[in-house]
């Protein structure tokens, strides 16, 4: 699935900070509440009929920073938001599978590029939209790619071939930014930081 | 609210990786169908009269590792699960705040303890339950403590009276753990880590 940081169409719903998106309960099917119940300090969408709390909390999207030599793997996006423009691979991280693995599992079905991860890389947060990004550094094992249908075509890139006004998302901006700085200096130490 | 990793009592079954727990749609109330919607490799629930899919992803479970001296501060939980047994200063992340903010805010609800946040010192991914763990190394101010309701007591520790077969979870074991050993080694790396 894809990965963003900027506004998103209604047909990613899930994906954005709705206000007040729950209205009926995921039990029941009865009509939902937003109040704060007994015992917390915030509103939860609360069933009016059986009482079950609908938590909801920000999501992980996961993904790497493929290397090859000198060169960096990016994917063009075949599916909204931001048809068109290059990304890093990422997508939504899922139950089953931890951080580093749902950043392998993203880069195989974005870019079908074989990889050995690395270190963490960066960590980010999107308040705004409730997510925080994780990149990993991952070592490409071949320049095989198979991009599959989320992607129009993936591609290697050294530095000064970056399309910086054609990126996606300001997450793979910045890791992009961060990781050509390391490159240069040698030290590819892990980066968190937020996105306003 | 509560960290773990544990088996969570049904009262806290938003934190349990429950199958098939959606029943109903969020937003019109119409029985949900689990399936693979098209575009997609993962069954989702969907609902069988809008067709609205909802998607079930990883919890971030965010807190910190309170440092006074050579002391640590644990708190002794006053919920379930794990009722009485000691744990760091941790619960789940919120929408509207960053991975620290949330660590912040969870050491002050539930200790009262003035902090300074350092580093991200421990990922560890708890995939039975659907959840990442983040815990901050942090300095605390002073030693004033006003633990929140969730907590019968806090106190400080060195580590040799830890009471290490009366410890919450497994990701608050691993990273105490981790926490004496670079205090003896003066290295206070980052470690990500996997809970089987």
């Amino acid at each position: 699935m894809a990965c963003g940081n900027a506004q998103w169409p209604a047909t990613l719903a899930h994906t954005m900070l709705e206000p007040r998106r729950i209205k009926h309960c995921r039990r029941c099917g009865a009509v939902a509440d937003y109040r704060v119940p007994a015992d917390d300090n915030r509103e939860r969408a609360v069933c009016t009929a059986c009482g079950e709390i609908h938590y909801e909390n920000p999501l992980n999207v996961v993904g790497t920073v493929p290397v090859w030599g000198e060169q960096v793997l990016l994917c063009r996006r075949n599916i909204e938001p931001r048809f068109g423009f290059w990304t890093l691979p990422a997508g939504f991280m899922e139950l089953g599978e931890t951080v580093a693995h749902g950043a392998l599992r993203e880069t195989e079905e974005e870019a079908g590029a074989k990889i050995e991860l690395q270190g963490l890389f960066t960590l980010l947060n999107v308040v705004r939209v409730g997510q925080v990004h994780f990149f990993y550094r991952a070592r490409m094992l071949d320049t095989s790619l198979n991009p599959g249908p989320e992607t129009i075509e993936a591609r290697l890139f050294h530095e000064h071939e970056i399309p910086w006004d054609q990126i996606a998302f300001r997450t793979v901006k910045l890791t992009l930014k961060h990781f050509f700085a390391c490159q240069r200096s040698g030290d590819y130490s892990f980066h968190c930081g937020d996105i306003d």
